[in-house]
Order: structure tokens, then sequence, then C-alpha cells
């Protein structure tokens, strides 16, 4: 399909993230709810809320479930979620006599908010690596060139010259930031969203709290007090760092582009894009598309921040405006980092030679 | 794939839009750039800047063409973007002595806009029916139940009793107001985008004027005297419209959700939504996502206005930013329309019984 | 006060625009209330809604009004609305026993969305002067130096040699289209917003639509059937025009900008900022503030299509956050027509010596 | 004037902040860009780099500096920047000798970005002080009516009975995590922005270090080992902060809001807005507000994103936008706190009574 860039048959290699949009295919989708719902089932055996062996059948059942896909698209058109039939899929697929027992004392924004964050976190642990490549790439380029004097720009003018280490500083010092900021944002991303139909986790009478930390552990995620169906400041904090970063790669591109004008020529770029109606030319290709990656979030984000006014307990709206944004963003910044680490090689500082 | 709600397996019966998703396709994207470069080709070799077996042998050819689409997605995320790549498999369909003449004296962003233009009028096209088919049921709805007496609220507080007309109204006014605006608009989307390297069809010699008349006949477009590689805001333009008209719909969705709570139960669903954890409840989710669409277009217009800032003669940056999010704002505007034609015949305006 | 550039001691002299802001101060924002109130008593009068007499004397007491501004302020932190309370000095100032005709059968939003009306009008007649200048300043432009060769630039790269023509259409041609955007625009803005509590006028009885027609007349406004108090594709529609505007503007700031760069230098420019640091410098200052601007009113245009979401017969929240954002887009744009209009008179094209 | 509601005689209490504005005001604008500048002196005279007699003349010339704000007006509309002409009117305020040595060695940005650190931070001690506020306001109402059975709601449907504690921990949580989010936030904009002409301290030979220490000192600052002119994350997160923390206390109004629905009643609000049309109404203004401010600042942090492509060395029009958008993000974001703070001891929950 082509309906956006980070699927499309031509555009997602070069606006795309093939590493990072494993996380979004249906295939791990579905794989992150079985996973809630499994869990689930085996933390609610292991506190007796459900039989020892429903969760055992649930646990061994769900291994290989595979999905009606059609009649999950029919449904969730009439539902907005997609867990009434995904669970009653998976009810079906455990059978008799333990199949009720599936998604016991939970709501459809359990599992859907848990299974975005199993897909989250492997996805900014591929950031994060990312991110350290670039640093490193930043201090390679630093050692090889960062002597080269190149003129400093002010206010779309000529200043004065300036060693190139002081520009490429001012690319890798905001990477080492948000490598620092990935770490917070990851421990506050890493929450068990758990809390049943209107976040008190009624159906488990005293047995809550342990349930959630039992499936909490099971996922390798964190266990709240209190689940935030409604608080939705994590995920719209996890958007502003991705745009943060993104926009400061945008910086970068935006740099480049200017350094490697014709007029220019601090900087040369070793490969570039062809034109179709001018042979000669080099396009600083990776360099606009990072400028665009950067506007992309830096527009986003602001979609995400209006969810945040999510009405009572559960808001159908916010939540799936979250749903339309999120995704998006996490593969747009995979995009950013990718297309950096690409471009980073084919850049080359010329000393300034003071004709102006 | 299920980046985006759009082409999601199981998310785009509720956020998608088949019908309107046809015209992003990937054959309807490269059928519309070989109508173009066709077009081109039969101008070019009525005015005499082609030979005339070289148009006819262009036109021939590209009847079956087939794209290299693994070698067309290499080559663009080198390129930036898809034409200088696809000229070479179009004149290699062509061979030799004709296929140099394919894409003579154009750029990439004549095909690409124009290609866009191709599958947008289409695309405006079913928004204008789906328009028409609501404003049509919308009187059909006051007809039938606009003498019901209901509850105005202002400031979310009960205010004084009125027909449901008035409601009605107020819902169907704007959607007639944005099918005379669509009028206008499709007119200015609907030009032909040909300038060749830096918008002078400089190759064109004393031609330009003449060949770019020819490939307007050809395609259904408007021609114009001057491309418009740099100047966007006609797409700017398009994209308010679609914010506009998807945030008509959204108010009639809040409207629905707010007067359809089960407190206030002045709008009755037919039907709705199912709970994973609440069998009892009927969500109003057509109502919600007519919401999330409007606030996902009332986001994503404000990148489609930052490219405006376009740089010099043709911008990478602003112009790819365009793609990433123009597809996706018509998309969701034929999604709000097809949700908002599928809600309206399930409510039923229930009388105020003047209890508060 | 200096919380925004617009009405800051020293920043609005830069970014703001003493004749368009004329037309948000508190004189104009009251005299237009007071506009309204006396027009709508004129009408009532008329048409027998209210005495003859009451009419005369509202409209003889009300010329010579004056606000009790601190208590207006203190009433509207509660009320929500300065209506309430204006109402409330307004009738204390015709007195007995014609003061309480004052605003008969209106409501608040009646004489606020009216009051921005009578304003925005003639602010839209400043933006149209200006673009007519502007227009008229390019074609001298271009008179004077489009001939001179410079060179285009595609994807941030030196492209082919144009006439600085090419460049000066691409700047004139998208404001002759504002302007003709700006006349259905202005139709469309100067409408009577009229409704009474709940959009019904009920109060008047069978006179509704004759008070209506008197009303609009007295203001040289077009009645409508019907108010439009939660239909706010109007002032959504306004936003975006003064958004697609500036951008254009804001495009024209970025061409020159870049072309003004010291090591491309194809275009001069007379005069330009100062820099504490450096006093060798010629910054591009006006150019630079036509980007900002853009990108401030392309953000700030996703807030107004976020307030189409408008609940029910009247939106509190929606409402306000529209006061927040229209009047800084009005004057934004009005700035950023009169930076143009400044800048364009130093700039000078410098051939192209092919060096490169 | 009028143009923005947070300078406004009518519209400032409902929507502005005194106390934070006066971080805005022009006397705390000029009297942190005089504090940047003395403790310049004062750095630069004790690492011997001006004159310890020039250090001294300084701080006391400057003292009792008052600007000459008409001329500084005229010449930032030229410069784009306040600072060249300051530090001439400082200069001339100092006299000779020492007058020459004023801003020695630095540049315009680090004066104004100093300078705004120097308000933003008791800005950000003012929203901390009311977080706090609010946090045990909240635990004074759950004290109060935590026990009391309301009615929960998801996707607008009313779905079981929670304590009002869930609610009231709903609304609290996010504030204790913002509070948290906000010494991070402070310490990361609490540095000296200290660079020179091109971020390399060029002029102050191998004493760039010590004077950037001790003017940091000075200022009760952080000093960094590079300036950030280009790197716009910490602002850019600071406005992400503002808009995470004003987007919670939207949700807290919008539930509010709705709770409060003359049908639902299950908030009762002690206080409210009167209407113009319609007495009998008690409306939930600063409920509406909070959203309002919510949507508000979710539409500006987008153009604060924006800004993070900043060109070069430094950007006109980047920075230019930045003043725009954050200085009325932050007064907007006092106001919802303000206005939470008022709205919170006029609520009062009602016991659901069952009937639905």
């Amino acid at each position: 399909m082509a309906i956006t860039p980070f699927e499309h048959p031509f555009l997602s290699g070069l606006l795309g993230d093939d590493e990072v949009a494993r996380q979004f295919s249906i295939e791990a989708e579905i794989a992150a709810l079985v996973r809630f719902e499994t869990a689930l089932a085996e933390g609610e055996a292991a506190e007796g809320v459900i039989p020892v062996a429903a969760g055992r059948a649930i646990a061994d059942a769900l291994v290989a479930f595979e999905p009606d896909l059609p009649r999950l698209a029919e449904e969730t058109a009439r539902d907005g979620v997609v867990v009434p039939e995904l669970v009653r899929q998976l009810r079906q697929a455990v059978g008799q006599p333990h199949g009720a027992h599936v998604h016991f004392g939970a709501t459809s924004q359990d599992a859907i908010d848990t299974g975005l964050v199993l897909r989250l976190l492997p996805a900014l642990d591929i950031l994060a690596d990312r991110i350290d490549g670039l640093i490193e790439a930043l201090a390679g380029l630093d050692d090889r060139q960062g002597k080269v004097p190149v003129m400093a720009h002010t206010r779309m003018q000529a200043a004065i010259p300036v060693a190139a280490s002081r520009m490429i500083e001012s690319w890798r010092d905001p990477l080492v930031r948000h490598r620092s900021r990935l770490v917070a944002i990851r421990d506050q991303v890493g929450v068990l969203h758990f809390g049943g139909a209107a976040g008190t986790l009624e159906k488990l009478g005293d047995k809550g709290a342990e349930v959630a930390e039992e499936v909490a552990v099971w996922l390798g995620l964190r266990a709240l007090s209190r689940a935030r169906h409604s608080e939705r400041d994590g995920f719209a904090e996890l958007a502003s760092f991705l745009s943060l970063l993104s926009g400061s790669l945008g910086k970068m591109g935006q740099d480049i582009a200017l350094m490697a004008q014709s007029e220019v020529g601090q900087i040369r770029l070793a490969s570039g894009g062809g034109s179709s109606a001018m042979p000669h030319k080099v396009n600083p290709v990776g360099a606009e598309v990072l400028v665009a990656l950067a506007r992309f979030n830096a527009t986003l984000v602001s979609g995400m921040h209006q969810s945040l006014v999510h009405e009572n307990e559960r808001s159908g709206a916010a939540w799936t405006l979250e749903w339309m944004l999120l995704p998006q963003m996490v593969v747009a910044t995979g995009a950013a980092l990718r297309t950096a680490a690409a471009l980073l090689p084919s850049i080359e500082f010329v000393a300034d030679k003071g004709k102006r």
C-alpha cells in the first residue's frame, strides 16, 4: 500500500525504516496482544484468580494462535477496538472449559496499551543503539575532520571562521542528551497497563495488586499501583522525545544542505541524489529527508498533546487519535536515525578559502 | 503493514477508506506517472518537439509497462524521488530508438505533482458524492425527526429546548458550504504541473506553451502559464479544505456522542461498539471516530502549511513533507465521510422529558 | 506588556503591526460590541420588538458609553465572557426605563462574534490593500530587474540560470491568487451572527428574520437564515487563508535569505540588521522575519481547526480557543505584509557570474 | 492592548496570569538583560579580560539604567534583535572610558537567551509551587469526598460505579509526575548561554571557560562547556513539559465539565459563569478554560519543535519563532494552574443514584 511513505513500495526506502517498522507489523501487534493475554492468564492462575489448569491451557493454546484477520477487521469497525473479537477468537482457540478465563478482569485498553508498550520497548532499543552509533560516528568525523577551518554562519550570513569541530559538536551534543533522555523515557514507557473496566480491577477482588505484579514480571514491565488509562502524559512525553530527537537530526540535515550548496561548498557529499532533468547535480537528498522528517514529527507531536484531553475513564476519540499518530512518529524517528547514519560517512568538510 | 490505521489489517475498516485509498495504491500511482509521461510524449509529438514516431512508440509501449519495483525503491532511496529511475525503466521499455524521447524537457516534479493531481481529482469526486449523500441523509433525518424536541446545550449545560432540526441544520449547512468550496478547490487542484528543470521549459524552445496546452488537454487538466513547482498554496489550500470538512464532521460526531451519553439519552444509537469488559455497553464508536479523524486532520494541516516555506525553485525538504501528509489527509477525510454516512441511519432523537 | 511580540515595547516594531493591531485594541473591541448592541436595539425598535423610544434612548445613550474596565475584567473571569457584565453596564448607562431593552433576545455569542466580524472586515481591507501594493511592487521589481540572469536552485543545489523574472513571478502569482481568495473570504466572514440563546431567536417570536435583516443592514453585514454559533468553518477558513498568505510571504523571505547568503550573493540587500558581535554583517532580518511569521501562522492554524470540534449549541472551550489564536494570526499576517513591503525596495538582483 | 488574552484588559483575568506574566514584562526583560551584561563585566574583570575598574564602573552604572524604549523599538525593527542598540545605550550609560567594555566578547544571543533563562527560572518556581498546591488540594478533596460513589464513564457511556477517589487520583498522579519532571526541566533550563559570535568565545582567548564559570556563578546558573546557540532541544523540551502539564489540567477540566453536565450532575459547582441570555445557568467556565488552555499549548508546542531546525550557528528565523511562542506557553500554563486552583474548592461530587 502506498498511502504513507512508511509502507510505500518505493518511498519506504527513502522515508521508512524496515527494522523499526517490524514492531508495527500486524504479526508483532497480534503477538504482543497474545503475550499480554497469556501473561494475564499465567498471573491470574498463579494468584488463584483463575484455575491453574486454565492458566496452563491458555498459555499452551495461544502459542499457536492464528487470528482470523478479516473477521477482526469487520468487528473492529463496529467495536472501535480489536479486543472484543480477538478475545472471542482466543477463547475459541483455547476451547472449553478454559477458554472463558481468557482476558478475565481485563479491559480492551489493558491489552492495547500494554501490547503497544511491548513493541515500543524494542523500538526504543533500536533507537538507542542508533543514537550510540551516531554519537560515535560524529566523534570519528570530529577526529578526522574537526580541525578543518570552515566559515560559521549566523542569520544566514558568513560570520567568522571556526573549526569544523564546532559544528560537529553542535550535532553530537544534543544526541548525547537525547541518549540520556531515552533512559528516563524508556523507564516511564515500560509499564504495565492493567486496570479492568474502569481502572479499579474490580473483578479481581483483593488480588488486583498481586496479579498486576505477576503479569508485570512475566512481561518484563513495571507494575503500577493504578492503571493510567486516562493519564496519557507518558505517551505524549514519548512523542515529544521522538520529535526532539528527529528535530536535532533535522538541524544537522539543514546544516549539511546549507554547507553543501554549490556556492558554499564547505561540505562535499560523496554521494547524493540524481536528477531526471539535470544529470550534473548531486542532490543532498539525505540531508533534506532529515529536515522533512523533523518537520513531520514536529507536526504530529501536536496531536499527541491534544490527546491528553482524554474524557473520563477512557476516551474513544483521544485514544484513537494516539493510534493514528504515535506509530508513525516512532518509524519516522527510526528513519531519521537511519538516514543520518548513512549520510555522515559521505560528508567531507572542505576548508574555507576566504573567498567571499 | 500496520504502521498507520489507513492500511492496517484490522484498523482500516474503522479508520480507513478502501475506495479513496485506491487512488493512493502503488498501481494508481505508477499508472498516473505513466499517464503523464505518455501525454507528454503525445503532446511533444503533436507539436513537433519529438518525432511523431517517437510519440506513437512511447504511447504504445507504455500501455503495458510493468515497473521493477525493488529497483525503483532502491534508486528512490538515493535520488529522493522515483522519477529518474522510473524514466530509465520507461525508456528501456520503449527501447531504441525512441526511448530517449521519454520525459523530454520535463523534470521529476512535473511527473510527481501532475501524477498526484490525476489521483486527487477522482478522490475529490468521491468526496463530493459522499458530501451530497450526507446532505441528503441529513435532510431525510430532518424530515423524519426534525420536530422532536430536544434540549439545547451551551457551555456544557442544558439551555432551552429546541427542535432537533436546529441541531441537524447545524450539521448539514456546513456540508452545503463545503460542497460549494469543493468546486473551487477542484478547479484549482486540477492543473497541469509542467515546467522543466527550473520552471521555464527551457528545453522546449518556443514550443513550451503549446506543448503544455496539448498535454493538459490529454490529461483533462488546465494548463498554466507557468509551473507552480515552488508555489504550494494550491496543495495547502486543499489540505485546509480537507480539515475543514472533517472538522465539521467531527463536530457532528462530538454532538452525537454527547447527546447519546447514558444520562442524556437524547440520541439513541441503533448500533454501536461492544466492550470486552462491559457487555451491556453500546459505545458511540462512529461518533468518536469522527472526532479522532477531525483532530487528526487538524494536526496534519499544520505541516502542509509549514511546507509553504519552499526553498528556491524546488525544495526537497518541503516537497517531501507534503508527500508524508497529504495522502493521509485525503484518506482520513474519506473515512470521516464514510463513517458519518454509516452513523446517521443509526441515530434516533429521543424527545426531551424535561427531567433535569 | 511584553508576553507576545505583537504588543511588545521593542519587538512590536519587528513583528507587530500597529495599523492592524488597532482593530484589536480594547477601544475597538468595546466599540464593536456597542455597535452591535446599538444596531440590535435600532433593528428591534424598527420591527416593533422593543419600543421605538427604547431604541432611540439606547442609541443615544451608548454613543458616549465608557466601560468600567476593572469590573469587566472581574466579571469576565467568572462568566467566561464579557457580555453579561457589559450588558449590565450598558443597561445602567441607558438607565430607566429603557435600559432593560438592551441586548433583548440576543446571547453573548451574538455580540462577541459579530463584534469580531466588525473588526475583521477593516483588518481584511488593510490586508487587501497591502497585497495590492505588494503585487505592484513585485511588478515594478520585475520591470526593473526581471532580466537579470540568476542561478535557479533546486534541492539546494545550483540548477540552471534563469531570468530573475522567474523568481519574482513565483512570489507574485500566489499573491494574485490570495487577493482573489480574499474576496471570497471577506464575503463569508462578513455575516451577522445573531441567534439568541440557542440559535433560534426564540424571544423574537415571528420577527426574528426581520430583525436580523435590519441589524445586518445597520452593520453593513449579510444576514443569515440561521446563526452559526457552533459552525466555525468560516473562522477556520479565514485562519487558513491567513496562513496561506503568510506562508507565501515566508517562501519569498526564505528565497531572499538564501539568495542573499554571502557566498551566493545573487541578491544584495541595501539595508539589513546589524550584529552586536560582528559589525561587518548585514543580516537579512526582514527575510527571516517573513519565515518566522509564516511558521507561526502555520502552527496556530492547527488550533483553529481543532476548534471546529465545537460541542453542542455553544462550546465554551472551543470558542475560547479561537479567541486565543485568531487575532494573533491576523496581526502576524499584517506584519508579514508590512515586512515584505519594506523588504522589497531594498533588494537588488546581482547577475550570476557562472563561478561555481 | 488586546491582541492576546494574556494582556487583554478584560480577558486576562480569565485566561492570563499576572504573577507569571510579570516575568515577561518589559521591566523584567530589560532587567534580565542588564543582569547578564553586568555579570559578564564582573566575570571578565575578575578574570582580567577587561580592567577591574571597567567591571566596577559597569556594575555601578547599570544599576540605574533606564532604556530609551522608542529607540530600542526602532533599532530592533532593523537589527532583528534588541541587543545592538541596547548595548549602545548601556555603553553610553557607563560612559567613557569603560563603556566600550560592555558586552565584550558576547553576542546578542548570549544576552537574549540568558536573559530569558533568568526569567524562566522564577516562572518555573511559581509553577512548581502551584503544582504542589494542587497536589495538596486534590489530596484534600480525596480525603473529603473520595468515598462518594460516582459512575465511571468509558467511551462516553456509563460504565460501572467507582469511588470518586478513582477520578481524583487520575487528576493528581500526573501532577506528581509533572512535579518530578519539573526538577529535571529546571536543571536543564538553568544554564548560561555564552558563546560569542560563533559559539567559540574567540575574543576571550584562553579565558573563555573561566569567564563563563564566573558569570554563571554570578547569575546562579550552570556553566556549559559550549554555548547552545543552535541546539534548541532544551527550550523545545521545556515547551513540551508546559504542554504536558496544561494537557493534564485540560483533562481534569474536561472531566469536570462532563461530570457537571445538567443531566449527569455528579459534580456540583458551587460557582460558575453567568449567561447573558439564560440567567438560570451555572456554566463550568473554569473547566472549559482548562480545556482551551490545554489545546492552546498543544497547538503551540508544534512550533517550538519546528524551531529545532535551526540553521547554522544561529538562525534568525527559528530563533524568532521561539520568541513568539514560548512566553505565551509559560503564561498559559500559569493560567491553567491558577484556574485549576480556583476551580477545585468549588467542586463537590454527588453520589450516583443509579438512575440511568
